[in-house]
């Protein structure tokens, strides 16, 4: 049997990008030809067989998903000036700003109408969901810009800009996947909540990787975020329960204009050291693990599928540190 | 009684924008109070209530397609680099470029909020409607911005160019409109290739006045196409029909690094009179306008709306030389 992540492969690869004009829809096609893990759409189609739908009624809502994902990256790739994505030049680097704003511009259309292909008495709702999903992640990406040029983000704002930011999404492919299923509200609105407690969950635990990962397997490079003086739920909580002395340390790290950058990402962590920073992010990714589990087990389904959502949630915890 | 422009002015003027983050919203409220004529949206409240539809239950796909074109011409703005839009500064010289490429794509997605509101018998036809046309929009742009950088564009690429850019809005917008008024599918063809044709003629008219215009009542500064090199059907003809010894002074000028725009101006637009461009334009314009009043002909509804369509067709075609 296939696995979900097949099914997403096949059905994305047999959608035709190449038309003319070839300056717009190489990117995408380039965009989605990227690999990732493909966890997104494959939210979709679990949360629909999880109450005993097809998984083909819920194909295009995963793909218009993963398209809709991979079009934020794009645009997000742009506005970060970011040069690599997945080890690949972005494709504003690749291609020029123009393309990367059109291309994108065409992704989101894109995803518009592989969600018009849902069963039509869901159309509505399903087209709803997506669509105050698609607000609030821009929504996220706009509080982040935000963050950059202020110094009073407090780790309240942190967690609602993520949860835009991040687990709107999760928490959407799973509803959508479960509406198509079949499913009644109530259990729509626990999937929900499931997807973004783990989708913060999720991004504590990139944040703490970013620190504390290992080089070799999470795939970036380690104290990128301390480089950037990126806001994260650690950066904001060591500013917070930081003593004067230390607090005047840590802040004339994040100000230096000139410094040697492995000395600054060694001082910054042995603050985070200090302050239990690590045991402090690694308590509020298990409150919302733990939250996520809660919302899971009252959902009443004993199936592959319920096991199967069940795994990823603790296997994407247990990423190695 | 209101008059359709009042009818959509109003509607836009209740949708809130005042929300958080306001560094997203506000550009959006910016663009859409900044005027213009509200054509598009216009028609397709006469779309519909040519057949007897009512208007309420077109207007929200009335005001997604005036938000949909905003987020264009916002889009477009900022890969062209413009610094003014009807005399007010363009959303990335008011804020910046990232503030305008979000503040674009969170339009797109309210587009379709507004647009999932028309009634759900319609809903999955006027979506796939909309969408193709949103795509070949988009498609229009990157044609444009390809020509930008070649020697070799012939008159019916220009002419395809400007179908996907500009006309197919107006085809699709009363489309959809006939399509919420119950019109038969022949009608609704028939409205849209009345829409695509006014398109067509309404370009080859603002081509026309960008050189012949009176700049009292253009509204912009005439000769810009000219100074751009801008790949009109004007310059596209007079390249083409050009013997060689004035074919080389027109390239002279494209190719002139160095020049006084006056200059220029008066000698490419002597240019286009010496090979009678103007009035192998308007044969061009005039054709396309012929053939949309047979289309709209071909539509026997005598009621007033047919009459305002009509009317608006010819005041299109009337605008001042």
């Amino acid at each position: 049997m296939k696995t979900h992540t097949e099914i997403i492969e096949t059905a994305l690869s047999q959608i035709n990008w190449q038309q003319e004009p070839y300056g717009l829809y190489e990117p995408i096609a380039y965009t989605l030809s990227s690999g990732g893990k493909r966890i997104r759409p494959a939210l979709v189609l679990l949360g629909c067989k999880l109450f005993g739908g097809k998984a083909e009624e819920a194909l295009p809502a995963a793909l218009a998903v993963e398209v809709f994902h991979n079009f934020t990256l794009l645009h997000d790739d742009l506005m970060d000036k970011a040069d690599l994505r997945r080890n690949r030049p972005t494709v504003h680097q690749k291609w020029n700003d123009n393309t990367a704003i059109l291309s994108g511009d065409v992704m989101q259309i894109k995803a518009y109408q592989l969600l018009s292909q849902v069963p039509e008495k869901h159309l509505k709702s399903v087209l709803d969901l997506f669509s105050t999903m698609a607000c609030e992640i821009c929504e996220g990406q706009q509080y982040d810009m935000d963050f950059e040029t202020r110094e009073d983000v407090s780790a309240q704002e942190y967690l609602e800009m993520i949860r835009l930011k991040t687990a709107v999404l999760l928490g959407t492919a799973l509803k959508i996947g479960a509406l198509i299923g079949g499913a009644d509200a109530e259990s729509q609105n626990l999937l929900y909540d499931f997807g973004i407690n783990i989708g913060l969950a999720f991004q504590l635990k990139d944040d703490l990787l970013d620190v504390y990962g290992n080089s070799d397997t999470f795939g970036k490079k380690i104290g990128g975020d301390i480089l950037c003086n990126k806001k994260t739920f650690l950066l904001i909580s060591a500013l917070q329960c930081a003593e004067i002395d230390i607090k005047s340390e840590l802040l004339r790290w994040i100000n230096a204009k000139k410094y040697n950058p492995n000395e600054k990402i060694s001082a910054v962590t042995n603050i985070y050291n200090l302050l239990k920073i690590k045991e402090l992010s690694e308590d509020k990714m298990d409150f919302y693990y733990q939250k996520a589990l809660t919302s899971l087990k009252k959902i009443d389904k004993n199936n592959e599928n319920w096991k199967e959502l069940h795994n990823l949630a603790t296997s994407l915890m247990k990423r190695e540190i």
